[in-house]
């Protein structure tokens, strides 16, 4: 068997198990939403900000994917929410079998909301279906306005893509117009939110979409909410 | 043949090809670093800086990698420097065999130093040596302190890491000690540099190690610059 035999066999399985993952999320009536970035575009901190925002409306989970460390899950759960971290090791991405496995440990029943932070990788983690609903692709503005051009497999199939770090934009001198257009040339289905999460400039926008999406995810979902 | 003996196999031929390449370089009396970093990071720009500041000493070219797009490898030429991209696809790291393919478009003879920017990925690259003599790992100080600890393949590898944007450290809120120290502990052997390629901040000690480099690889390359 090649290489490139092994590489199909592989997606093949991945897609199998993520179909299970897939049915898992609907009966539990979650959004999944799959984030993925490169590393230090600001995931974890999109997350913080959002779970901040929200934890009052729905139960949120995080399933953290990371090669090593569990800073990630650590910085989740200091806000009260129950997260999972995926250790990869040298992988780099999740697959739908380490979620698959990371579901016998981290109860979902309950949960409205989860997140899956994959690994800080703008390539590899596009190949890979998790079970998701909804794909965001997490972009800093200081990374260049080329990005979505020199990345197109991982924009291409995004739900929306959230340009993130825009208290930086005036002392980096990034160029947004060319970013933004970038990605609409690249992933013109994807909504797309320039935001700060540091300064909170711009969230309202995308929790506006996530409340959207949930409601139109599982109307009855707020009635699970504590909060 | 499962995945991992798949994977054993194209990691023992990227290691045969990477000996040819090598020889090449030696035969041809030149330094080749392999630049490696996520999206973003500045590689590109680090280069430009570097090339303006050398090419009046060494006869300088650059091998560009990136999924699609040559706009980095436009980048290079507009400085009077040859340069040759690589487009990968959907692959995302450079290999060995890759390099070999293009150092028969791509001539090398009288070159004094061969930069290779990989793709931008801080996980994948680390595993295909290309032949290189130095690799150096850049790390934009607001992609947050613990890179070093999450992508620790990446980076205990490395001969140098330099820390770019620094331009931005205050603006940002960066943790540069905690960034220093953690590229410390995870790279104890690797040579630091904080610096702005956008301001010019930091550049010389960068610069400077360049030389050391060039000196103690080939005394007599100076000889065969033009400038």
């Amino acid at each position: 068997m090649n290489r490139l035999a092994v590489q199909t066999g592989v997606l093949q399985a991945n897609q199998e198990k993520a179909a299970e993952n897939r049915a898992l999320f609907d009966q539990e009536k979650l959004l999944a939403i799959n984030l993925m970035s490169s590393p230090g575009s600001g995931k974890t901190s999109i997350l913080e900000s959002t779970i901040r925002a929200l934890k009052g409306c729905y139960q949120i989970g995080v399933i953290e994917g990371d090669l090593q460390t569990s800073l990630d899950a650590d910085r989740i759960r200091a806000l009260g929410v129950p997260s999972h971290q995926i250790n990869t090791g040298t992988v780099c991405h999740l697959d739908a079998r380490m979620i698959a496995r990371a579901l016998e440990e981290f109860p979902i029943g309950g949960l409205d909301l989860l997140f899956i932070e994959n690994v800080g990788n703008l390539i590899c983690p596009s190949s890979y279906y998790l079970g998701e609903d909804l794909r965001v692709v997490v972009c800093s503005v200081v990374e260049g306005a080329d990005k979505p051009k020199k990345y197109p497999v991982m924009f291409n199939k995004a739900d929306a893509v959230v340009l993130n770090k825009m208290d930086l934009i005036e002392d980096s001198g990034a160029d947004l117009q060319t970013l933004i257009r970038n990605v609409q040339e690249v992933s013109p289905q994807a909504r797309i939110f320039a935001l700060s999460c540091r300064t909170g400039e711009g969230m309202e926008g995308w929790l506006h979409w996530l409340r959207q999406k949930m409601e139109s995810r599982a109307p009855a979902a707020s009635a699970k909410a504590g909060g």
